[in-house]
């Protein structure tokens, strides 16, 4: 078997089943399309339909070629297929960006998309209300089948590939986790979980509506609230409606996205609220956003940034949720209140979210683990001869899960120093450079400096984009999935 | 035993260690007297003396006062003993400057002597070249002591602790390295040491001599380069010579201490080169050098920062050496080159220097086995069951010893998050709050932004001044020896 035959015994399968999850995507420009259909120009339809036919015919075109690549998928295939579905379903996302946006580069137009799918939600776009109402909701949307695939990716797919913070989860030694195990199947897990993430959508879509926004921009919020991708339909963002009913919607509904959909899954079944109250996870992730809110308050009074204590929580409760959750909605360029802020807003973006929701960062399962090494380390120092486990829930965690964690923080803080590096190259500022690449690979959205919350990613060069888009896709995917694909060892077999 | 009584039999025994040391170090006022009677003024004369009295009474004080405390030191006093030593000293070291420099704070005084007795270089005082010859004499005779002490540190202390980059060179299975280890015993290892670092010193003394430099000017390089601690006798630092002589000595020499003293020891005691040819750190730190030499001497020939290949081969070689090796001269202000060469010379300067030498940061060996363990984390999520233990040296390297690296990975990350944090809340900008915390934890000296090559850090108030001491301390001390006394488990016995 030579070289390329080799190549494509690996890659043949994966393309099969791309080709059938291209199909099925395909479906999501009708969701434009309808929207498009009622309130936007005619000739828009066109594109829409257009885009949809592209991406089916593709797709089927890739079946027919592949129709001789049957053969059981392994477990290491599904890192090669996750990032080509990444890859390529953004690039079809980005056609109908690249027709409709006025003055868009390719570039542009892929950032945009990947920046959706992977529900960053930082954008390469500016004047987002001229737009027609289809490519607001487009952007969204695809935020929303993000947040759908991610959830199935963190749940199901990362786990079988031996990777992804959920893991952490799987205890050492049997005990009651175990009769609360959710459902192994991955397809009844992910039905499961979609109609719970559909149920939680409908009520924020009626609240945003409730609020006061137009069905069209609740729906966009609903997409990009619940995918904690944090698009607007509008530059300045949340801002644009200065309601305290709206920032209220946001603040609930990010709160409750934040956390493992898994967890709402196992409150159902068990009919208990046992498995949400009782989660290390979520208490760290409320005891951090209660005490970022009290504290960013505190500053924002102490420093009298805002007239009174009541606008000052309003204003630190929505900018600690809204970048905590990696959502990134802004109701006011925060990068101009003291620096402190807008670094500890970025800061918290890096970890707070849960496992299994649909936030960016290393997760607060990791930081819970990490903060317990440090402290176990400092005791060992002491006590070097006292055997003193870290436990997570009441539950040993193993030396090689600690091991693996570690490791992902390794890989982690390479990949910030490598892009911020290559971005310096490129003769960014220091604070814009590295914001960016935090903001893109924590898949939060906005950054500092130039890309910071009053700005956009719009002005950037096209490698830029490009890097950055990479980053946002590494972030997304746990770095792990794609960097594998660049060691000898996985192309061997 | 009431809590005082207590907190007494440990710190008793301690004291009386401490007060002898104080004793011992009182003759190196003795330095700056003898320079000063020569070449300053008369009353100067004086304030030497006094200094020499004050800290030779204030041990003898001590003494007197612990005479009743006698009880064998255990390890575990080794690190109160160890964070009080560089703390009390450098009081005693910051008095005589406090009386000499014109308009100075006790902030500044003792800063600037932490800043030396830790060898870091960063320094809060201008108008280096109109103070008298001793006090510039002191600065860095101060960092010379530092040095020796660093190095009786990192080779004999810490290691009983079961700290320190040069555990990790202990073998798990006995091999050749056994035979080659080191004379054991503290006192004859470390007369072994200091003799090669005096033989050096020696020839670096001759050699900035004969680079042009005056008797006085040479003894103070001479201490500022040995110790790797960078502190000048000009505000302009070598730039002030303008010499590609003097530029040479400083390389030659800052390459030389930036290896383990071990080394030379063990190559002096086999006769063969091989301790230092087959040794994987000192292999790793000139490729790293070197790579950083070309990769810098390449960017200012592209972007035409320097006029031709030689001036930039220069001044390319003489800041990566600086800063790589934490010793923090400057020759240009290398923080209007390109941004890119600024945070990469600094970032340079958390790992490069070889363990048991006298530089700072997370050491190279930590850095090999880090990126060996991140190689690992990513062949072992291809090969799950393949076993694939990370080596140094050909030896198997602990699991142990791997989670305590990580384990101090994460400490040095939280630390210098946490400082930076500390140091925004005081209202600097991000570059220059992060980068000064960067310089002082890793104990390079200058930073970017406003505390930058062509700036110093005496512009700063008296609590960023007291919390980037802390930092010099912190990161002299390898982190674990200072955190370790914050900890609860520390004081209960
Ligand atoms: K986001
Ligand atoms: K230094």
């Amino acid at each position: 078997m030579n070289g390329l035959s080799a190549l494509w015994s690996i890659f043949g399968p994966v393309l099969a089943l791309l080709a059938r999850i291209m199909m099925a995507f395909s479906f999501a420009f009708l969701v434009p399309l309808a929207w498009g259909w009622a309130l936007d120009l005619d000739y828009l339809r066109a594109i829409w339909g257009v885009a949809f036919g592209l991406t089916f015919g593709s797709g089927l075109l890739l079946l027919w070629l592949t129709r001789n690549q049957y053969r059981e998928l392994l477990p290491r295939d599904g890192f090669l297929l996750v990032v080509l579905v990444w890859l390529v379903l953004t690039a079809y996302a980005a056609f109908p960006l690249y027709w409709l946006v006025p003055d868009i580069s390719w570039s542009h137009a892929y950032f945009e998309a990947m920046s959706a799918l992977t529900a960053t939600g930082a954008t390469a776009l500016s004047g987002l209300g001229d737009l027609p109402v289809s490519v607001n909701v487009w952007r969204a949307f695809l935020q929303y089948i993000g947040g759908l695939g991610i959830m199935l990716l963190v749940v199901a797919v990362l786990p079988l590939l031996g990777l992804g913070g959920m893991q952490l989860y799987k205890a050492e030694t049997p005990g009651p986790m175990k009769d609360t195990k959710f459902t192994p199947r991955i397809a009844e897990t992910a039905r499961g979980l979609w109609l719970i993430y559909f149920g939680f959508s409908l009520a924020c879509l009626l609240a945003y509506r409730w609020a006061g926004m137009s069905w069209a921009d609740a729906f966009i919020h609903m997409c990009s609230t619940m995918s904690l991708g944090g698009f607007s339909s509008q530059d300045a963002s949340i801002g644009y409606w200065d309601s305290a009913a709206v920032e209220l919607v946001a603040i609930v509904f990010m709160a409750l996205a934040g956390i493992s959909f898994l967890r709402y899954f196992l409150v159902l079944r068990t009919l208990t609220l046992g498995p949400i109250a009782n989660d290390r996870e979520i208490r760290s992730y409320f005891v951090v956003l209660f005490g970022s809110v009290a504290l960013v308050t505190a500053l924002l009074t102490a420093q009298q940034v805002e007239t009174d204590f009541w606008t000052a929580l309003r204003s630190s409760a929505f900018h600690v949720l809204s970048l905590a959750t990696t959502t990134g909605y802004s109701a006011t360029d925060y990068a101009q209140w003291p620096v402190f802020i807008g670094v500890y807003l970025l800061f918290l973006g890096c970890f707070v979210s849960c496992a299994g929701s649909t936030g960016g960062g290393i997760k607060m399962v990791r930081m819970v683990l990490l903060v317990k090494q440090a402290r176990r380390e400092l005791v060992r120092i002491v006590h070097p001869r006292v055997v003193n486990p870290v436990t997570l829930g009441g539950q040993r965690v193993a030396a090689a899960t600690l091991t693996t964690v570690l490791g992902f923080m390794l890989i982690y803080g390479a990949a910030t120093l490598g892009l911020t590096f290559m971005l310096l190259l490129t003769g960014l500022d220091i604070v814009t450079a590295f914001s960016a690449v935090v903001a893109t690979l924590n898949n939060i959205g906005p950054g500092l400096g130039q890309v910071g919350p009053a700005h956009n990613f719009g002005w950037l060069s096209s490698f830029q984009l490009w890097l950055l888009s990479f980053a946002m896709l590494l972030g997304r995917l746990e770095l792990l999935t794609v960097l594998v694909l660049f060691t000898r060892h996985y192309w061997r077999r």
